[in-house]
């Protein structure tokens, strides 16, 4: 049975300051914990019913380091849900090391002061459909492993690198390496139209103040979605993170075809190991 | 002052019955409320702050029933948000009459059981900035004017008519007008080939069960969002939010180019008025 001291440490992993102390966060429910295990990835601690232990393998069980039962009101305790899954599970936060010229390679994402934990995780589980592995987010940006990001990513965490950084450097690199940064901005050109960009930074701002006027001179070209209504009242903006996906699937879109066109498959990803 | 009674029947509006009955819902925040006055949209009861009654114009108080001054305690109270604006209104629900002709003339949407209030609220912002007008819900989605729905979807509710009703009588209405319906879902044709429709229902499913079986059989094309990765875990398919904007754009960008071609312009969408 999982001591008291044990549900104290996993609660006490919902703050930031001490998820990053420990290099560790949590992740819950019972098809997020599967996922994890599937796909090979260590778990620190894993409290669950003993019926969920019970179904796991042994090359699962291999790759927990801990495993403590846990009855309902013990998952409740340390869960950020209002009900709480059969399992819950401390997973360590990947190496922070990157290279650059990987990303400079690809399609990557900047996020400029995202604070909503619903966008972010959604961003992450979309940028991971398209195929998008680098996320560099300002660091007034909500954590990545924020309960709620962690549940909203739906387990994508695992194939996008979320790296907190200040902006201004890092776009300052990527002008230094000519690498464009498109902005998603209200007025630019439109998303539809233009050549398809196969390498560049997708930089998206703050949910009402959109990017922040220091970073705007990073961006070599600004896109927009076009608003199919002559209707103004109440749709000025889209939300960050359907802007994102809208801009992404067009990236992947006109990427394919480019792709198509030369008759070459598409890009295979692996996912992200930690 | 607003009176006790007063707060108490706008807290009452929390409860879905209670607004059911009153064909009422609440609005929250300064910009709102304005945006709401400048559509010319009848408010019911306004509850705010004397700084921001003082603010609006003649016209504007024109079209407020009941006006109120409230004390940031009484906004506090009346609020579902942990910090309350300056304002909230009460304004009224919209006439529940629908043309169908109007409706299947251009694009509609269906969603079955979609039951998160964030998703319903920025599919509503979404479909609003694409200039679809319809959206019509199975009876176990979300309400509407559940006070997150209203929030997410930023005043969009104007221009976008929710409606309620059997999905089946309405696919089948739909099948009996040669209207094509347009399933999301995980295996179908590629979103980014094939015709544009120019007219149609867009049907998208449960956040974690998709369409329901007993709607399948109506639709005439199954659509889906390619996925370019090829990693598997945890992303097994895109947020019902995230697919809708997704969809949205693409019928837009293909029918706006079906639209160039013909040298016409786009269509103008006028909001809805209550």
């Amino acid at each position: 049975m999982i001591s008291k001291n044990k549900i104290k440490f996993i609660i006490s992993l919902q703050k930031k300051k001490i998820r990053d102390e420990q290099h560790l966060y949590v992740i819950e429910g019972d098809k997020l914990v599967r996922e994890y295990l599937k796909a090979g990835i260590k778990l620190h601690i894993l409290a669950a019913k003993p019926e969920f232990i019970k179904s796991l393998t042994t090359g699962q069980k291999e790759n927990i380091e801990e495993t403590e039962t846990a009855s309902y009101d013990d998952l409740k305790h340390m869960s950020t849900l209002k009900t709480p899954h059969n399992a819950l599970a401390v997973a360590g936060m990947p190496d922070p090391e990157i290279d650059m010229e990987e990303v400079y390679k690809g399609l990557a994402v900047a996020l400029d002061f995202v604070q909503d934990p619903g966008n972010l995780g959604t961003i992450i589980r979309t940028a991971a459909w398209f195929g998008i592995r680098y996320i560099f987010c300002s660091e007034n940006c909500v954590d990545v492993y924020n309960p709620k990001v962690v549940q909203a990513s739906m387990g994508a965490i695992l194939h996008v690198r979320v790296n907190y950084c200040d902006l201004k450097i890092f776009l300052a690199g990527a002008r230094r390496k000519k690498v464009p940064v498109y902005g998603a901005l209200l007025e630019g050109e439109s998303i539809y139209s233009g050549r398809p960009g196969r390498k560049g930074i997708i930089l998206l701002g703050n949910e009402s103040k959109g990017i922040s006027s220091d970073l705007l001179g990073f961006v070599t070209k600004k896109l927009s979605i076009p608003k199919f209504t002559s209707a103004a009242v109440g749709i000025e903006s889209l939300n960050v993170g359907m802007a994102a996906s809208i801009i992404f699937s067009e990236f992947a879109r006109r990427n394919r075809q480019a792709l198509t066109d030369s008759d070459s498959g598409p890009v295979s990803v692996q996912p992200v190991r930690r």
